[in-house]
């Protein structure tokens, strides 16, 4: 099997042509992230996605993770890779100086964690989850926590999670029952049981700081009267020094279809006299304070949902350049050929390819707004960049998480039999894959957030001006001299027609019906996303047209990029009609039948 | 977990409104196909269905088949249900009787055959396979092989395998090196290796019959030099009594995605003197001999694509209605409801649910083209019915499994997280079902089938006489009274419109670019599924709305089809104008990239 390949060529042209990195770089406190440093970094993270993560991703499948001696052990080489992720200041990357971070852009950090993805998700979301972690407490915690955990948590020595699942408190949250008493002392004991917990344990290092949601003896019901606490797997004295284990236990492993490395635990807090935890933020503001990191989490979800089409893709296009079977069609020689020769394969590689550069660059397009949300000089730019990134962020994690799982699945077609073999590898990316468009909200809770949210709440508002900002791509592309563009225009423009109309159905009909307008919000953000990715797509198939020129040594770079911003035009935006379709005359028959009917 | 429910009120639906089983069982044989006999039979297999079969299917997957003494053992069970099958003769249910079957029509069979698949498709394809042999042997076998092999294969005491591939010789069997010589006793002995052999070894019973493909010493390269041989696992005297074992030898089962309780075996055949085989009908014919039964196996797969979408259905309908979870959008009261009432997970299961019926419907019509194509009188007819049959296995094939893979994992989006955790029992329908795209054909192969030989070898004419039917039905539903009805007619009309374009572009551009057309044959299969599938739903509609009385027993499931009916044409046909455009202007683009572009 190979390796994981970096795709530096592609991140490089989006950073510079469409993601703006000189204009991210010009913002106060990123004067760090020049092209010099970001190449750098990127190389270097290229390398060790490549050399140190990507290896034990399939091994780590195999072998998975095990309880033993009731703590989960993590598959060979697992340790000595994240100690080298530590160590090499990796997880630091993206934190503020002050902190002991590098405070390099999210941006840069987003391509960075592409990587990672791309390597191994289920190593990925350790520093993932740790990285929620450090912006929680550094955001709402108090002076005295933030000395406790955020050193060692900025290093890597310890490793964070957020534990909010309860059996009966999964998407609605406002059901958690884990209880919070307070110890006089200012400390409060936590008991409950909390499940689906990503790495709530691990051997990997010496401690684990949980973020639990619990609820404060006699606080008021439902989601006002949630807190957070910051519960440490072994208790930490002011001075920082290690001590006993905190009344915590990881009770058993999840059987999961997927990510077999990543220890998924049910936690017992409190078995004993209770887990000793630390108030994060105010009380009865639990849900609140988690909302805060929920963006970035949901981000960083679907930048799995790249890494991991781009994986697949890599998998998929190795077997089809090597894999000879049967003749050319059409070709009278009747010399057998490699399958990339085939017009169906081609068609699906074509069609991963088009849709993880359409991802990347969306990502990366949000990632820098994330960036000038916060720094931006401009009071207006920050408010604008901060509507826009609010408006995608149920796309990037719906969008990217729903087409990273259907392109896992394409790989494997273009294996053929081989693909269903778990020795090729190719099986392993759609069972990670799958869970991806689950956590972290699934796509419907995405939709729900996106329609209600993020499109009615504002009365279109914030969709009209990305609509602007598209109808602009759309005109330079119908105006342009070359065909392709002028072709990528038309389907933009029909698309974005087709996306305005049905935003306006739903901001109206929002209004009287919130369930009518919820019926068609799946398909809603699967237009809205196919829209946003073919808009960027139009602007890289327009930068592409600007730089080319034959002595460029990546012309032909170029010229392929026109070529897959065609055919993401043709194939992927070419579906907006129906989606549309869908989301306007779809929803009364969507809720037509009484739930009887589902019986038989 | 909830027991595979047999969809008893629909397949009767579709057999009577539908696929026309009083005109069946007119035919000359099957006056055996009464509605009290089919009933009865309908009745028993959904009961050994629910009762014997689906217990298995999880614990089979959990245990898995594993390598004992050199053979495969199945798992706890499976010995004793397969014991319960043959005993019930289900084997031989459409087998003709001359030969010890039952002989009822394959429209009560693939009825019959969705049930055992939908209770577990790794049990089902041990007496698909088994079948398959039957038909070989009994349409070109001698006498003699006759004799010796069929009674004990219809019977079910022996099983039967397809032995075609090998490691170079996958889509391709043209490729194919596993060599036959000559013994001088009219017997051979045959010596290589194959791969990916279902049910290739195991201790359900005493024997196995392998067909086999293989070239005779110094036969002619290519396609034309392969023969087809039967091969036993134990040699059997012409009394039919049982011998040594001949020189067949399971080398290794793969580890594979899902099917786990299906033995896949690597076989070596002739490792010591050559294994004994016999020839089955003509030397270097064996591609076609295979191929007479390709069509009865494609189908099957098909059904396998039917029947897991409805055990992931129910999986995930029992799942909502009973898994409680945040309040109603919209509802003032805050009180929690079952997740049935949130608008996407409705979606989801409406979307499950409509293709499911659409895909049984078609499914069932195609097999009661079957029998009109062997069994009617008149020879118009059968010509007709065959061409029809010939037009809709490719799409048999390819959509239904394609749609199959899609709703398991829907299946499991409806679970949420719950369904990522094997022990929910969802994930296991997406790991089985994520072969049937891929064996017996890839959708990629099928649909090179249907654009080559099926649309475009005779000019259009089957494609045109179907749509000729289709809009017959069209027509019918935009003149009814009923809204719905007209709504599903305007849908329809467009869709056909939509599959008539696409298929003249097809049939004018594979005259001078095969390659052209065949880079939109994805798209185009897909659209011909969409449509067919769109056509028999229309039929159902106007079935449902013709026979809707307040006082039939039945009448709630008379409206909920019209519902689902709609719920197709607004959210599945709606699909067709996209898939016209990629074939009709996407194919250029598909194959305008250099293969280096695929590097980088």
């Amino acid at each position: 099997m190979n390796q994981y390949a970096p795709p530096i060529a592609d991140i490089h042209f989006v950073l510079r042509e469409l993601a703006g990195l000189d204009e991210i770089a010009a913002l106060p406190g990123f004067e760090d992230a020049t092209w010099d440093v970001t190449s750098a970094v990127l190389e270097e993270a290229g390398a060790f996605a490549s050399g140190v993560i990507s290896p034990i991703n399939r091994s780590g499948d195999i072998e998975g993770a095990r309880i033993e001696n009731g703590c989960p052990r993590m598959p060979l080489g697992w340790r000595d890779a994240y100690a080298q992720f530590a160590r090499g200041g990796w997880n630091g990357l993206s934190v503020r100086k002050a902190l002991g971070g590098q405070n390099l852009p999210r941006l840069v950090a987003a391509a960075v964690d592409e990587m990672w993805n791309g390597a191994s998700v289920a190593f990925a979301l350790l520093p993932m989850l740790t990285r929620g972690v450090i912006d929680v407490l550094d955001q709402v915690g108090s002076a005295a926590l933030k000395a406790r955990f955020l050193p060692r948590l900025v290093s890597g020595e310890w490793t964070g999670t957020m534990v909010l699942t309860e059996p009966q408190a999964g998407s609605d949250l406002s059901a958690v029952r884990t209880c919070a008493r307070p110890a006089g002392d200012g400390t409060y004991r936590l008991s409950g049981t909390k499940i689906f917990i990503t790495y709530g344990d691990h051997d990997l290092c010496e401690n684990i700081v949980h973020l639990v949601l619990a609820r404060v003896e006699g606080a008021p019901a439902g989601a006002k009267g949630i807190s957070l606490f910051a519960v440490p797997k072994r208790h930490v004295n002011e001075a920082g020094a290690l001590g006993e284990y905190n009344d915590v236990r990881c009770v058993s492993l999840e059987r999961k279809l997927g990510l077999h490395a990543t220890p998924t635990c049910v936690l017992a807090f409190g078995d004993q006299a209770g887990a000793v935890g630390y108030l994060v933020g105010d009380e009865n503001h639990g849900l609140e304070n988690m909302f805060i990191i929920m963006n970035a989490a949901r981000f960083a979800v679907g930048l799995e949902g790249v890494g991991l089409a781009e994986r697949a893709y890599q998998s998929a296009r190795a077997y089809a350049s090597e894999r000879v079977q049967g003749a050319e069609s059409g070709s009278s020689s009747g010399a057998k050929v490699a399958i990339v020769r085939h017009p169906d394969v081609r068609r699906m590689l074509m069609s991963m390819k088009s849709r993880i550069e359409a991802m990347r660059a969306l990502a990366l397009v949000v990632a820098a707004s994330m960036d000038k949300a916060e720094w931006h000089g401009d009071q207006g730019e920050r408010a604008a960049n901060r509507a826009f990134v609010e408006l995608m962020m149920p796309v990037a994690k719906g969008w990217f998480t729903e087409n990273g799982l259907d392109i896992a699945s394409m790989g494997i077609q273009v294996h053929g039999g081989t693909g269903f073999i778990e020795e090729t590898g190719a099986a392993q990316y759609l069972r990670d894959a799958r869970i991806t468009t689950i956590y972290e909200g699934t796509t419907g809770i995405q939709a729900m957030d996106l329609v209600g949210r993020k499109i009615c709440r504002d009365g279109g508002t914030a969709i009209r001006a990305v609509i602007r900002s598209m109808r602009d791509v759309q005109v330079d592309l119908e105006l342009d001299e070359h065909g392709d563009l002028r072709a990528i225009g038309r389907q933009l423009g029909q698309a974005i027609g087709e996306l305005s109309n049905a935003a306006n159905f739903l901001v109206e009909t929002y209004r009287y019906s919130t369930r009518l307008a919820l019926a068609g919000s799946g398909p809603f953000l699967d237009l809205l996303g196919t829209v946003a990715c073919g808009w960027q797509m139009g602007r890289a198939a327009l930068a592409a047209r600007r730089l080319l020129a034959p002595e460029r040594v990546d012309n032909a770079f170029l010229q392929n990029k026109i070529i897959t911003s065609r055919f993401y035009a043709d194939h992927i935006l070419s579906r907006a009609t129906a989606l549309s379709h869908v989301v306007v005359h779809g929803a009364e028959v969507t809720l037509a039948m009484d739930e009887a009917g589902f019986a038989g």
